[in-house]
């Protein structure tokens, strides 16, 4: 297929734009689009410098500097005597692909793309309203130490703008941390098992990379939070997940046994059960780490807001019971606030290493300034006068919103279940009202709730809402139990006309949540 | 096993530490040890209150309080005129766990976490001394703006503390990204499509976790990244990697398709080949784009640091030419600084929701303070002028080192292979000579370099080493380099003893990389 080399017209290189400026650039990409399309095809030689030149009305060195850029780039050839013309290997022109590509990639999708998208939907941010869950607003908010502490770090400390750090974190926040958790949760570590983690999720994702081979089970308590099933569903096994019941002590323990003696690892949030509230019982504690020491199993303790305690004195870890059996996760989200995204895992020693090299192909290291804020805000006392502080405002909210929800909202209707602890509350609803339903209406009068119900293996669980704490005035408050209330009764009305029971299908877990 | 209840005494419980205060709490901790090490069997009645506190010199309202709190945790029972006991519940004591578990644990890590503790040593940070890539020392560094806009949107704006964001990441900043990339890259999107990273890394694990299922197979140029390569190899299925060769145009299309035509997706450094410093000619573009097109594969484009050019325009980008097909991948870690974390993904519209449900996975969100203040400083201009700056640095340092490397190192022991952008370079050393020794032996003498025959496939490619770019002085590089020529000079001598060829296993790609 010989063909004459012959000059083309550029009849689709339409007038440049002069006013844009950088007429060279503009001529290379004229050139590039008339390739891509077919206008101009491997082979044919280009109109010389010159006649480009004044057809275009623009500089000849003007469009030498356009046809350099192209030779550079592969799309045009220059031979001596025979001009400039589109590379012959050009033969595989992209022209037609994005048209030909469009309806195959609509319909062949991964499959994992499908079901991530689908997470996406499932967690969308609540907005900064009540009944959202830490939002550190009014006197919720850290109080100015926290940004006076920044400032001076990032100017001349440790927090200015530096290169790659380690993956596990800054050694002064680890410090304080392993102190820190000494301190107030009787976990024994040292610095060198503190991994610092962009928060719970970040620890819990690790953990399933570090602690779960292939085949590997894991015991979930059921019910439970979103973000570890989400993480364990999406592995494309969702079976290597076994779902535990909890009761008032926590996971059940023998029910686990019974159903998966051999799983390798169990995930608990046994401070505080999310989402009922309860701890696990000191029994259960016992219970949980004879089976993991027996079956070589590992333990993941979630502890993502025991620091808010109203009565008594906090549980003692599990990780203090037994250190080498347990990855323990906490996190600043709930007690400074969730944008800051630092948390915590303590891992035993042999382990170190390993979530530190997950750390790495996910996200490389932890962002540096933060880190060296923080450190030095746990360091000079701050953190636990802040504690001390955010104590009181939480245990004042609390006790606001139940005063408000017990009187708006009559006991036969809806009814709240307090825990000791923590930043957010149960609302158990009447027989028959769908929780998914009513949050999806309060959402629209801009009440932020999530349903109970989805959190439970086979979405048949009770109805219910949560409720978090944030640092809501009273008016708020009032108004959100209003609106709250209104949505409650106009489901609540309809339970007769759209079934509940209908839409309480085991697929529901994984379907929209509001 | 009818046991008549007998009181205990208590001699494991020492004497309390006044100075220490809580005393409540020291005794209920020593009572809890003494249950976990079976000094108190369960049903063993403790001695009376009053005794207790008799024994201990503490007041008896202390001794109580510490009761109270083991029996709200489960460990303590109390009967009317029984006294108190330890619970019957404590059937299966933790306390010799940790000891039994001991030696199961250290011949039973996972095996998983060997992988990743592997890839935790091959990633060890480089200190921040030459020749260590993107160090924002000296004149490197940004300008006292980027400090005081922080300062500014901290305090008032919306970089103050705040409660859970978008997992897209800020809109402000999308929009901002999304302007420059149009601009300055000719990636062609909305801010819709643009997905805030903290850096380039964790957009080679969405776009793994998002574009491959489980059996899908993924093209990666040989050499490559070490990044991309782990991440691949961490999944437990490294044949899913089809290692692609590159020459001069980079990557070999035609061989790919030999390997494996149907691969899933293709990883590419297209604008800066690495480590080789190349880009992709547009007839490699064209032929790559052309076969993602017609086998529904798509392409990610690592495009990690081309705003460096330092002649010429770059290459369009080849999301340009075909966005449906391509995943960009930018960072911000080499423009500014990489302990920012922040970088971006652009994805096809059908992708978006997808790469934001596998963010929330791994960690929810992005922070949120430093993505305003990212996005005013590129809204507000600075970012372009701060590039324009800093290739102007670059540029110097770049021919300092070229300079300094020619002076001090005979062509016939190492060379350099300068390219026309970027912040490395590549120095070959002569026959024979091992690059992993020479980065091993410069370290010692504080020079940060990597060895590029890692970086190939079989581990058995050229000795090399990488070279970056750092704010470093002329001093700093003088001394790095004389450092750098002893360090290459010993293990030159040293050829004829320890044969570098039998180092050459293929199993060393995946061995200590320094």
């Amino acid at each position: 297929m010989v063909r004459k080399p012959q000059t083309v017209e550029l009849p689709s290189i339409g007038p440049l734009d002069r006013t844009a400026g950088h007429l060279g650039r503009q001529l290379a990409q004229a050139l590039r689009n008339a390739v891509r399309r077919g206008d101009l095809k491997p082979g044919e030689v280009l109109p010389s410098t010159r006649a480009l030149a004044t057809s275009l009305h623009i500089a000849r060195g003007t469009v030498v500097e356009a046809f350099d850029q192209l030779i550079a780039e592969g799309f045009l050839e220059s031979r001596p005597r025979a001009g400039t013309s589109v590379a012959q290997s050009l033969t595989t022109p992209a022209a037609r692909t994005p048209e030909r590509s469009a309806s195959v990639e609509l319909t062949t999708l991964p499959k994992r793309a499908a079901l991530f998208a689908q997470v996406a939907r499932q967690f969308s941010a609540l907005p900064a309203a009540p009944f959202a869950v830490s939002v550190p607003v009014g006197a919720a908010a850290p109080n100015d130490v926290w940004r006076r502490l920044g400032n001076r770090l990032r100017a001349r400390g440790p927090g200015a703008p530096a290169g790659y750090g380690d993956p596990q974190g800054a050694r002064a926040l680890r410090e304080a941390i392993a102190d820190y958790v000494r301190r107030s949760r009787s976990v024994r570590c040292s610095a060198e098992q503190v991994i610092i983690t962009s928060g719970t999720q970040q620890g819990l994702y690790l953990s399933c990379q570090v602690l779960l081979d292939a085949d590997d089970m894991a015991w979930v308590e059921d019910p439970a939070y979103r973000g570890i099933t989400a993480i364990l569903e999406s592995t494309g096994r969702p079976e290597r997940m076994i779902r535990v019941p909890v009761d008032a002590e926590g996971l059940k323990v023998d029910a686990g046994i019974g159903l998966c003696r051999h799983a390798r690892a169990a995930f608990v949030t046994s401070s505080h059960q999310y989402p009922l509230g309860m701890p696990m019982s000191m029994a259960r504690r016992n219970a949980l780490l004879a089976w993991a020491g027996s079956n070589n199993a590992w333990v993941v303790e979630d502890d993502y807001d025991s620091e808010l305690r109203y009565a008594g004195h906090p549980f003692p870890s599990l990780q203090g019971l037994d250190p080498n059996r347990v990855i323990y996760l906490g996190t600043f989200s709930k007690i400074l606030f969730p944008s800051l995204r630092l948390g915590y895992a303590v891992v035993p020693d042999n382990l170190v290493e390993a979530f530190c090299g997950a750390r790495v192909l996910m996200d490389r290291n932890p962002p540096n300034a933060d880190q060296h804020v923080l450190a030095a805000f746990i360091a000079e006392g701050h953190l636990d006068r802040h504690i001390r502080r955010i104590r009181g405002v939480y245990a004042d909210r609390r006790a606001r919103i139940i005063e408000t929800i017990e009187r708006l909202l009559p006991k036969k209707v809806a009814w709240l279940q307090p825990s000791d602890q923590g930043m957010h509350m149960v609302l158990w609803l009447g027989r028959g009202v769908d929780d998914i339903a009513v949050a999806s209406l309060a959402a629209e009068s801009g009440v932020a709730v999530r349903a109970v119900s989805p959190m439970y293996s086979d979405g048949k669980g009770p109805m219910g809402l949560i409720l978090g704490l944030g640092g809501f005035s009273d008016d708020e408050i009032e108004i959100a139990t209003r609106h709250l209330a209104r949505s409650i009764a106009a489901v609540a009305s309809k339970r007769g006309n759209v079934s509940a029971a209908k839409r309480r299908t085991p697929g529901r877990s994984s379907a929209k949540r509001t």
